[in-house]
């Protein structure tokens, strides 16, 4: 039915999170039906995010800047480093605008299942960016998994000869929650009630 | 947190049926961390889309041609017509595959409440294609709302003196449907369209 174009274009939309075929097409027909207001804005959009997106050589995160806006924002703490397994924790964080300091990603989780060893991870130059000095206390806001403390404590291990505060999030995360799910009121709580790893 | 760049693409996104802030915000994570297999595909088709789009001037789908595929398709059975209120009722019935003829796209219904009037909708020009010759039968395919049965009965009072077939699409119990869970005006449409059992 639709051109080969259209087609394209509505499996490129279904391939979102979120979306799927169905409300993949509706959205196509918006864009189709409106494009002044939604098809054209959409599209610069995509190439002005396209043509600037680099990932932070500092810490991970993905950004249209390398620094990245965070890494180079001057006001933020650098005292204070929270490190977090994916760039969409980074987001969900610093989101609710609660943490004053700078991020680490570390670009996963240990996980025996699938695989995923500490060089596999962003360790060595988190381990780097605190053996440069100048940082206090070291978060590590790892989701509330079984994975994601397993690297906590993993990270823990690592950097206990740094001297270096470690803290973790509090508990009152849901078990099994995942940040990127998690209202800010919720985040707000476990990184207010943050605590010394024992 | 996010650069101006990231911002407007989430709001882009946002804005799209379907999609939030927040289901927005991660499917632009989703493309900033798929760069080849996700941001660059759909930059390409919109920018295919957005080249190409354009109203069909016989029928008026939105296609990346004009006359739309379905008006240049030859294969189409010409004698018959379906009129439909909108763009998206078009692609639904199509998408089924079960309609052989050509359509005719009305761009919206008759409303007292949001003030349309026939000369607001596409109805001239359907009077002009039927008026033209070479059609059978006429599909009257509006939604089974008060405004699209009001619609329909207005289409089939100017159309009455064409040597047309007027049709309108049956109304009973959705495939899967339950009794228990149907509205009243459902079942008294069911019921009151009965037919014998094969």
């Amino acid at each position: 039915m639709a051109s080969q174009e259209i087609e394209a274009l509505t499996q490129a939309l279904a391939r979102l999170p979120g979306l799927g075929p169905r409300s993949a097409r509706r959205a196509v027909l918006h864009l189709m039906k409106k494009r002044e207001t939604a098809l054209t804005p959409l599209l610069r959009a995509l190439e002005r995010v396209s043509e600037r997106l680099s990932v932070c050589s500092v810490c991970g995160n993905v950004d249209t800047s390398d620094p990245c806006g965070i890494c180079a924002d001057e006001r933020r703490d650098g005292r204070l480093l929270c490190v977090v397994e994916e760039v969409s924790d980074l987001w969900a964080l610093d989101r609710a605008r609660l943490f004053p300091g700078r991020f680490h990603v570390l670009g996963g989780r240990l996980s025996a299942l699938e695989g995923v060893r500490p060089e596999d991870l962003s360790i060595d130059k988190l381990v780097s960016r605190i053996a440069a000095g100048g940082i206090d206390e070291v978060v590590l806001a790892m989701n509330a998994t079984l994975e994601g403390q397993t690297t906590a404590h993993y990270l823990a291990e690592r950097l206990e000869t740094f001297p270096v505060r470690l803290t973790q999030l509090a508990h009152g995360l849901p078990v099994g929650g995942e940040l990127d799910y998690l209202d800010e009121g919720t985040l707000a709580q476990a990184l207010r009630a943050r605590r010394p790893v024992a």
